[in-house]
């Protein structure tokens, strides 16, 4: 690079208050390890999806893809029981999230969401320079709605909460829909699938609930970038608003493809997450059996507090074994790890790691 | 839907400065029309591009893609001679210039653009509530940079311009960014490839440019999505930055897999932007045989005054015929249409059409 020393070129003020996320660790494309940290599925998409993607890729990527998603818009409506005005597409949930958070949350007023949950929501507020109220988890991590009664410009929420993979009931976030018409409140579902009570029924009858999905999680489609929303018309239109200011056309021809054919193979999804329900509650057990606090989870991984070594030495030496989970660094978390649910072979080869690791004394 | 009347949920202060973008007219897969109305490439991408986008459609679609695209930005470095800290890909150059505005333009000071220039600039400004200056293009259509002396946060500007075609002197630019090293000068190449000089070996000298640019058109993926940025690391920070403060993950796999090869071929992609090139040229000669004003350009579109019959009479009847470009009802261009550039046999008959739309008299 041939730059001349000189003068700073000036940036965005926006630029001062930026806190990045962090995304998970992403090992190279064939490292051989057991990738337990970033919730991805441990098994393929449907042979259909990829077949799907297959048949689109032809001469027609060379046209902008439908800008509101079009066929896909109208397979998801179909799907989920609900007109196309009440669907959204984006580039993977985080981007309906971000257009979500500038669309319905105010700057005058202070938006709620738990001290423990999607470390992305403060860095959309950061990035938006909305004002935030972190409302902290009750004593057992479960998200008490009764504490977010306070003035607020909206609340979101992940349900299965991430990292601690409880599920809030649907009855409590109906009851505190209901009580506070003004106020979006934002559901974010990326863990929905796995056992968690869905709100969607109530965007048939809260016009302030916002329903977030993504096929990254229970359709194995990390690598597609499909995410979605589903609420009243009127937030849907403040979507649409957003994104036609910001990128008309987020989601491509390819994903359209793909998504709308793991919509359509539902028999292939329900057996992957029964798949991985089972897993995950074998794995449990085990974990317990070694004395380990594990939280009850509606999600694809636990939340587990090591016993007889801490969770950060845990986290090392299972690194050291080619084992990849998550850990938090982070006050009332970093005594727990976050554990991908990996196939049935490979969380069978994390237990006998743990085991082995907690045996020898770390 | 049984939605019950009541309080209306609050949406965002932003929603109410919007004024989104309208996208090109984008008729159904498999309508019988001509579509000379979005400036896509008439050719199919490679068959490299498809080969490598199914190969990519496998099993790893279950893993998220590198957060910053990974082998495509090393790729790119290469294909461009930068290093990999001067390349930023997104999800389309629609995306990476909205992060652009975010992470570059002051909101102390105006955002200096075309009056008369890709009409996305006034949206993201919009929305990011970026104030703006709208210098006018001289009486030939022309940007004239000496008339962005004043002043300002910052400075985009499409080259070649749209709907102009028009591209400006890469001297013109040089000697442009030289002056104000201070201020982000943004140059939005997505027109490139057709004959236009392009402002890259700019961002090796001057820290201050960025030049924009997209697959989409040039590399005939508008349905896949993909765009960058190069410039000085400096800048490509603050676009990271912003990125992973609103979609980490904002170019998928297939994308990544589909972009690389189209990077690699450009013996193809040479010989399809000869052949626009050339219809380009014969189109523009018969039009003006037809008594036509037709700009100069160096992009793969015309932009063109019709004789003895107005733009906008000549748009509808063309429509009528099955035919379809744009016209923009705005000042100064609502006598001029903007026609994409086909094959060398839809353009024929689209000279045909016109032809026998203006001697019926309309």
């Amino acid at each position: 690079m041939g730059y001349r020393d000189g003068v700073k070129t000036q940036l965005s003020d926006v630029m001062e208050h930026l806190t990045p996320y962090t995304p998970g660790e992403q090992p190279k494309d064939g490292a051989k390890v057991v990738k337990l940290n970033t919730n991805e599925n441990p098994y393929p998409p449907s042979p259909r999806v990829l077949e799907a993607i297959k048949a689109a890729a032809n001469a027609s990527l060379r046209l902008y893809p439908h800008p509101d998603a079009g066929p896909l818009r109208a397979a998801a409506a179909q799907h989920f029981g609900v007109t196309e005005e009440q669907v959204f597409w984006g580039n993977g949930s985080d981007e309906v999230l971000a257009f979500a958070f500038l669309a319905l949350f105010q700057k005058s007023q202070p938006l709620l969401f738990p001290d423990i949950t999607y470390s992305f929501y403060p860095v959309y507020a950061k990035l938006f320079g909305i004002p935030v109220q972190q409302v902290p988890l009750a004593a057992d991590f479960s998200i008490d709605l009764s504490q977010y009664a306070q003035d607020a410009g909206g609340v979101v929420f992940a349900n299965p909460n991430a990292p601690t993979s409880l599920s809030a009931p649907a009855e409590a976030i109906e009851a505190f829909a209901s009580q506070r018409p003004a106020t979006p409140v934002v559901v974010d579902e990326a863990y929905m699938g796995f056992g968690a009570a869905s709100a969607l029924p109530l965007v048939e009858k809260y016009p302030n609930v916002l329903v977030v999905r993504t096929l990254s999680k229970s359709h194995s489609l990390a690598g597609l970038r499909v995410g979605m929303a589903l609420g009243h018309p009127r937030l849907i239109d403040a979507l649409q608003r957003v994104k036609h200011s910001f990128n008309s056309y987020a989601v491509d021809r390819l994903a359209i493809a793909g998504a709308m054919a793991a919509l359509a193979d539902s028999e292939y999804y329900d057996h992957i997450s029964q798949q991985i329900v089972a897993t995950r509650d074998k794995t449990t057990q085990a974990l317990r059996a070694l004395g380990f606090i594990v939280l009850d989870s509606s999600a694809n991984f636990v939340f587990a507090k090591p016993a007889g070594i801490s969770a950060k030495e845990l986290f090392e030496a299972l690194r050291a074994r080619g084992i990849l989970v998550r850990y938090f660094d982070k006050p009332r978390i970093d005594e727990y790890l976050r554990i991908t649910m990996g196939t049935a072979e490979e969380m069978q080869g994390f237990v006998d790691a743990v085991g082995a690791i907690v045996s020898s004394g770390g």
